[in-house]
């Protein structure tokens, strides 16, 4: 017994039916002082109701007097003037009594006594007098209807005796969070509860678009309970949000509650992320279903939820900041959806590149990490590298100008760079993306990065990096920067129950591992070692199960997912493990020789030699900072 | 006894000196929930206290199992499995017990009886398991010090555990408005009064740059008092604005209070409008004095205060949005200042277009009206109409896109039409300059506008417009559309008390007149008239007194500065005039035919001939609409 409604529409056109049905939205408007309406919308153009100045003032320091007195003055017939009967001193902004018709600037009077000067030109009627009305005039428009008010605007309306103004309400909008798992935050977490912060980014996305957010308790998944909740919103505020939860496998509450309650107008929109989107309509007001994948979540506040909001305003979304960007990666879309690919983009050797995001970023951190959102139209299968597409900025342009591009193998080191060179310098951002050594090596070539950090053992030569570089950045020049030495070693629960100290434990019956995914420097310590140690990858539980980085194996190990995890000491020790160390590596900065000029690239040079970032590792522990900073050039110049 | 301080030194060393004595500005910091910090700036890096998910979840809905009881697996044998023992039942989300350590869709399952299910490929470990800490793993950067919070920063950190944050504290703002003349809003109004507004303006910049104002009553210029209140500001905020006064004809109580409680370190900077700026240290706190021009203190709380508001925060200021426009008049300069040239923007035929506001456009409004800011350096004399100039944007780029210019003869008609075309299409604005007709035909000329009001009256033939178009744009295809007829006679006060009826009356001992600028199709008709009848303009007392608009020439007839003035029935009627008919005149639109094809055009015609406007018209009075939207062609076409 389902209601029917549209699904899969494409979204401009789902918006349109949408908008088009919900009809006028802007009807209530109400009246607030003009000193608090900064960011309001105007419901009708307001006029002046007084003139400013509202009398005739003196323009210069001076006297005011009748022009008719003045005339026939010249430097050879000198005019005396007299106080009261001729004149009166005034000053700039001083008013000008109706006696008197213009003003004479102190340079050009000469003084007799305290009560005549003498002039020696004549004067012209309205001369230095700034008149009534020469900034706003009564009955002047100030600003027009549907105009978001500034801080100016504020100014000339109160100049103009305009001091309440009639705008639109801000659109109330009532937030439910949904989900029989779903807990608050600061509970104390059980297998299978979900936080909900959700409900929370929504509530600071309505406020940043200027509506009032209205957070209810959490509801679970009971069909009774979710329409009742859905009704009390719905009667209390003008838009209602319900997180509607993306599991497909429990049926859907949230679709059902608005059907019965009104209607449900369209039930998924050809987007993806967020194609289960529902828009419905309850008492002639928007009730919208947003699936719980904070992801899905984020596109679909964005792209549906924020227009009608502005709509309840009187005003439109302002048109996105695109730039031009270079793909680094070829990226695949879906014939059946409209795609929004979310990128890290970087400002390489002056041009923007756009990367899109790998698969290592979760979800809330890949909002977090996105400086920008690539969207692939519902008709294209896909587009190569190096295409230039245009991208909607996320950042600003010019923090993702002043921002160094960190792509490779991660360490918690990084951070701490990228923290202090921003202390540092407050201009400059590090972005780093953990894609392993040997991405960040193929980034370089691509030209996506500034620098990448690259722990790559060369399994002939015993030698860190240098190999690496020539063979996968031939035809560039690099400088390879020593950062730190690294202890890599076994990660285990403590007290080490089952016994880990080298590598042919990792076979033991019972022994689980946790591996890193190819490419990482890690994961090439550990086939150099088994290799060598002749153990085949097939005998290790866990060798194909791989994490991105050092605190998620740490975290699996920790969890009892695994026993046991190569990786360094930082990760074991945040994490609060035992660590048998394996061997030191080297943990160097891959930079192109082109970049070692930019004042960016200096100043992160200079964080890594510094004092303070050596205290930092101190703390941190496993790190071997002697020959930190030492320059060792690479590439091209020597193939 | 005044202090010894720095005057007149650039923009940017006077920063740098102020900032540089200043010190350290954001020492303080406060703890605040999650969920309000949007928009706050962290104090520190903010890493994960939980992994999220904080357990191994299902990425599928089917069945959690043992890898290993799935190996041998195939088509053509398949394997039994037995819920319990083998395997349990899981939707997308659900926790994955320790037992099991891979899922197999349900599309994979053949279902064999309540209990048992056969499967016909064999599973890896781990695979459709949403590992612990996918998304966020405990101990992993969310967010690096001194990052501005943004709704997706709230999610990512909630869902890391963390409920509050360290943020930097926003600055508090005591602003203090001084000046013997200065009066509330509302005040009933003396000669003399100035109403304060500029307080109100800096208390909305202060919250948009993420300040918190707090705004202290008006203090009369009394040393003692501006002291004391000073004193005050500076011991319960951490930055004080006192709105010193622009009058330099009174002493300045300002600099010697601040120079008496603390130190002034620089008065005046080198900038215009701004130069009188005060800029003070009391306690080791900012106390900045603002000039009393509006203008001149939009520029000064821009240039000098926001940074200083913005460096309490952690933040810099974002570089200025610009274009390159062309400048459309030529621009001249002090070399004494570096210069902030209030302009116009439009986007004409693809190109940005920047008119400095002209000398009708008064100080508040100015700030209103502007689109832009072209500064021009202290070493530059000028810049000549034609040169590309690079423009700080003021409205957004997109605003000014879907802006209709038009520049010529003002009439109230201009504003509703404006107001009904954004009305019909919130996505269009319009701006309008008022220039006078011959100053249009000018900028039709110099294409920087889309349209040209114009009534200018043939003295030969006593036609309206044509000939003043092949005269002023001769080698343009302009598009002559009929707007309204109009009634142009003698503003007088209400029961005409110098019983004006004919021009000749404007001869008279006793009678003052207020005339339009040159170049206005007023002015024009005036001339024509005195010119017929015989008339001297010198025998005109206040024929050479210039207002820029009819509602300014009737605010001074009804002041009673002039007895009568030439103007529209709509303004005389706006201000409660009495109104003798001279003649009807022609007041068209002129547009280069090129944008006849335009939306916006398109649109605003549409507007023009609608019975919405009519009724209007017919509100105001004094329009004859029976020919409006006639279109004639003109122009090079007949040439």
């Amino acid at each position: 017994m389902q209601n029917v409604y549209l699904s899969n529409f494409e979204l401009d056109e789902a918006l349109k039916i949408y908008m088009d049905k919900l009809g006028a939205l802007n009807n209530e408007t109400e009246i607030v002082d003009t000193w608090d309406a900064r960011g309001r919308v105007t419901a009708n153009a307001v006029f002046a109701v007084l003139s400013s100045p509202h009398y005739n003032s003196s323009a210069m320091d001076g006297i005011a007097c009748k022009s008719e007195k003045t005339f026939g003055a010249s430097e050879r017939n000198h005019v005396v003037l007299t106080e009261g009967t001729d004149y009166m001193v005034v000053d700039t902004g001083d008013p000008i009594l109706k006696d008197f018709d213009c003003v004479i600037m102190v340079e050009d009077l000469i003084n007799i006594n305290e009560k005549q000067v003498e002039i020696y030109q004549s004067a012209v009627p309205w001369q230095n007098i700034r008149p009534l009305g020469e900034d706003i005039v009564e009955n002047q428009l100030i600003v027009p209807s549907r105009h978001q008010i500034r801080p100016v605007d504020i100014g000339a309306l109160i100049a103009g005796g305009i001091n309440s103004v009639e705008v639109y309400k801000k659109p109330r909008i009532g937030i439910i969070p949904t989900g029989t798992e779903i807990v608050e935050p600061g509970t104390e977490l059980k297998i299978g509860d979900i936080i909900d912060f959700n409900s929370r980014t929504f509530a600071a996305q309505v406020s940043e678009w200027g509506g009032e957010a209205r957070r209810y308790g959490i509801v679970r998944d009971d069909f009774e309970l979710i329409k009742q909740a859905v009704s009390k919103a719905n009667e209390e505020n003008d838009i209602v949000l319900i997180n509607a939860g993306s599991s497909a496998g429990r049926e859907d509450y949230t679709s059902s509650a608005v059907s019965e309650l009104g209607e449900l107008v369209i039930h998924g929109v050809a987007i993806k992320p967020g194609k289960p989107v529902m828009m419905g309509i309850i008492n002639g007001k928007p009730v919208i279903g947003i699936p719980g994948f904070p992801v899905s979540a984020y596109f679909v506040m964005e792209e549906i939820v924020k227009p009608v909001i502005y709509g309840f305003q009187g005003l439109e979304t302002e048109a996105d900041k695109m730039v031009d960007a270079v793909l680094t990666r070829r990226c695949m879309s879906s014939l059946k959806y409209h795609e929004f690919v979310r990128v890290k983009l970087g400002y390489i050797a002056g041009r923007f590149v756009a990367t899109p995001l790998a698969r290592g970023a979760g979800a809330t951190m890949s909002l977090v990490n996105a400086d920008g959102v690539l969207e692939i139209d519902q008709s294209i299968e896909g587009i190569e590298a190096g295409t230039v597409v245009k991208v909607k900025l996320l950042s600003s342009e010019d923090k993702v100008k002043n921002t160094l591009v960190c792509i490779g193998s991660h360490d918690p080191i990084i951070d701490i760079a990228a923290d202090l060179l921003h202390r540092k310098n407050k201009k400059y951002f590090l972005s780093s993306s953990n894609v392993g050594s040997t991405g960040g090596l193929m980034a370089l070539k691509t030209g996506e990065t500034h620098m990448a950090p690259t722990h790559l053992l060369d399994m002939d030569s015993g030698i860190y990096n240098t190999s690496y570089l020539k063979k996968y950045v031939p035809h560039k020049k690099i400088v390879l920067i020593k950062c730190v030495g690294r202890i890599q070693g076994f990660m285990v629960r403590k007290g080490n129950p089952k016994n880990i100290g080298k590598f042919e434990d990792l076979q033991r019956e019972g022994v689980k591992f946790v591996n890193r995914q190819r490419g990482s420097g890690t994961r090439l310590l550990l086939d150099y070692n088994l290799n060598k140690s002749g153990i085949s990858p097939d005998s290790i539980n866990g060798y194909y199960r791989e994490e991105f980085t050092h605190l998620a194996v740490a975290a699996a190990v920790e969890a009892g997912d695994a026993d046991a995890g190569l990786g360094v000491y930082s990760a074991a020790a945040l994490m609060g493990l035992d660590f048998i160390p394996v061997s030191s590596e080297e943990y160097d900065l891959a930079i192109p020789e082109e970049y070692m000029s930019l004042d960016i690239v200096k100043e992160f040079i200079e964080i890594i030699n510094s004092e303070e970032f050596r205290k930092k590792l101190d703390e941190l522990g496993g790190y071997d900072y002697s020959n930190t900073g030492t320059i060792i050039t690479q590439g091209a110049e020597h193939a």
